[in-house]
């Protein structure tokens, strides 16, 4: 984990994703996208905001004007030093002023507008506020696919991600489990993960027996014991990019049953990697997975989607769920995560990000998937 | 910092906050309250999701009806274990299911409805999709002074975190600044919160020299030198409420203009914090402090509000601002934090947490306001 850093995005990275943005807005008739801090904001123009707050930041993009970044004077200098900057605007509002009377001028007052899936809720009844004429959409329902095909640059930093969270995986399978607590063990995943090069780690779920059937159990007080399976899923960020991966292992030997979960599991997963390739759309993806388990006779037991894309968040369009027909593009890159969860008593899930290539799918993630006993 | 923790609260602490919920949305005519993850739903049932995510989580509350939370069927065992769950009825939703044509039923189709400040806009655009003729207000615009008063329980939390911040700072300026980067007094900070029982930290601004002069600068890797001005703001959760100081240092002997600056923001912060008392008006606080720097010759360069409400979250209303007319109640808790902030040279702020009592200001903050000399 010792290679280079890849180089930075440049102001001319962060104009053209606006650009991109704008002219989508267009080609949807839309009058423009306001964004909000997040992962929007982070991939449009590399402004990370100090925090998210009830001060408004919002950024205008409206097809043919200079992106204009309506931004608290006291988060100005912060904004200012963002790589997209000099490719912005910015206009700064101090306290007492009204900043959606500031921002509305910016607008087409009859436009209907993209809004950023977590912008908060006061902000655009703000704006609505101001511009009864106006309406909006949530950018995921507009403009799904913006942020969805990632560029080389992207895709070297997501592979790199990839790479640190295996590289945890392998370490952390080799320590003891038994007799310690979950949270010990999330504890662990979580230096492994800053070890192997992550500037933020989001998650570090250690599901333990009964633990594991609840899928976003995150990690507890429950001691490991001898017998137990164990879902291990991780994941943050490594510069700037995401990991998400999911091995289950088992605490000494397992049983036939839990054997053959874990087989279903493996199957359906390594099924729909199979299937991942340019045209077949998304539910696709979820309908392979979902077969495998449900021939199996664990059908119930898989309540969740099989993926979700991956990029400057762990969660993000393309979703590999039923009803979803959007067709997979070389560069969309996504979880595949199949599980069974048998409640009470354990769960089994698998998961790799992979990317669409013009051949297929290739897995960012090459740790094994064999069911790893652990002490 | 070893007294007793205090006692949890109860679902009948969670249910009176519920009802009270209802009842001031009734009595403002609306004809319920949407709640999202974070603070309001943190305030109203004890539930902290897992992750904010796209998946809607949501609490229902319309006056004379029990209230719901609609929740991801991933996340329901989480919800389930929420002190507050007893009080609500759990309405899951699998991937696939349409989360809004779930939740719109629960509501009157032309309510007028509250919502939480930080809910996601998507998840807005969703129900009024689904009710084209309700119509929706933030909470803080429609019933911002409904976490704003604190009980008997609240205010024992919020003291015990400023004892936690004073005794953080009583250390930290105890250890050496000069010829150390700011990331690394703040990593200090970080963890001698955390040694005096906060369990989450948001912030540890080091504003050091020019920095300081950036009122939301968080930390750099500017290294601090002998003569600089150092802000340090540094706050987080201790038994689930904020703490939020400010002491301003300086490093060596101060110039006769560095102190004469501290001394008026000392003297702001000092006439803010006695104008405290029932019935005044919350804008009268931040004119009080704002008069004092503004006489002395200062007044462009307090560039911020005078305060914002604690309570579960480090910013909510009652916000200390020109045009608030809320007056002041007892049991409210906010900070006062005037400061003068000279671009390119330094900043200085200065920032107690005051409670409203019958008699006036209390605060919860006791270190000394005098400007300490570090090394």
């Amino acid at each position: 984990m010792t290679e280079a850093a890849p180089a930075p995005f440049t102001v001319d990275d962060y104009r053209s994703r606006m650009d991109r943005a704008a002219r989508a807005a267009a080609d949807a008739g839309l009058a423009g996208v306001l964004v909000a801090p997040g992962p929007d904001l982070v991939w449009l123009t590399g402004y990370r905001v100090p925090a998210e707050t009830e001060r408004l930041t919002l950024l205008v993009l409206v097809p043919g004007q200079d992106p204009e970044l309506v931004v608290p004077a006291l988060e100005a200098p912060d904004a200012a030093r963002a790589t997209g900057a000099p490719a912005l605007r910015l206009r700064d509002w101090t306290d007492g002023v009204d900043p959606y009377g500031l921002t509305a001028p910016l607008l087409d007052a009859r436009g209907r507008f993209a809004v950023s899936d977590n912008a908060w809720a006061m902000h655009l009844l703000g704006i609505q506020s101001r511009l009864p004429d106006s309406s909006y959409v949530s950018l995921s329902e507009s403009l799904p696919m913006l942020r969805a095909v990632k560029d080389a640059a992207e895709l070297d930093r997501l592979a790199a991600a990839g790479a640190a969270a295996d590289a945890a995986y392998d370490e952390i399978r080799r320590l003891p489990f038994a007799g310690r607590r979950e949270t010990e063990v999330a504890a662990d995943l979580d230096a492994l993960l800053r070890k192997f090069g992550h500037e933020q780690v989001d998650f570090t779920i250690v599901g333990s027996g009964p633990n594991g059937a609840s899928p976003h159990h995150e990690a507890g007080e429950r001691v490991i014991e001898r017998g137990d399976m164990v879902v291990l899923d991780f994941g943050g960020l490594r510069h700037g990019y995401g990991s998400d991966t999911t091995r289950t292992v088992h605490v000494g030997e397992p049983t036939a049953e839990e054997r053959r979960i874990h087989d279903v599991v493996r199957e359906a997963q390594d099924a729909a990697c199979r299937a991942v390739r340019p045209g077949i759309a998304c539910q696709e993806v979820d309908r392979v997975a979902r077969a495998v388990i449900t021939e199996a006779g664990y059908g119930e037991y898989f309540i969740h989607r099989t993926g979700h894309g991956i990029g400057v968040t762990t969660h993000e369009p393309p979703y590999m769920i039923e009803g979803e027909e959007q067709p997979l593009v070389p560069g969309m890159c996504f979880s595949v995560e199949p599980g069974i969860y048998l409640p009470g008593r354990f769960g089994v899930r698998i998961e790799d990000i992979v990317t669409v290539t013009e051949d297929g799918g290739r897995r960012l993630n090459t740790t094994s998937h064999e069911l790893a006993l652990v002490n």
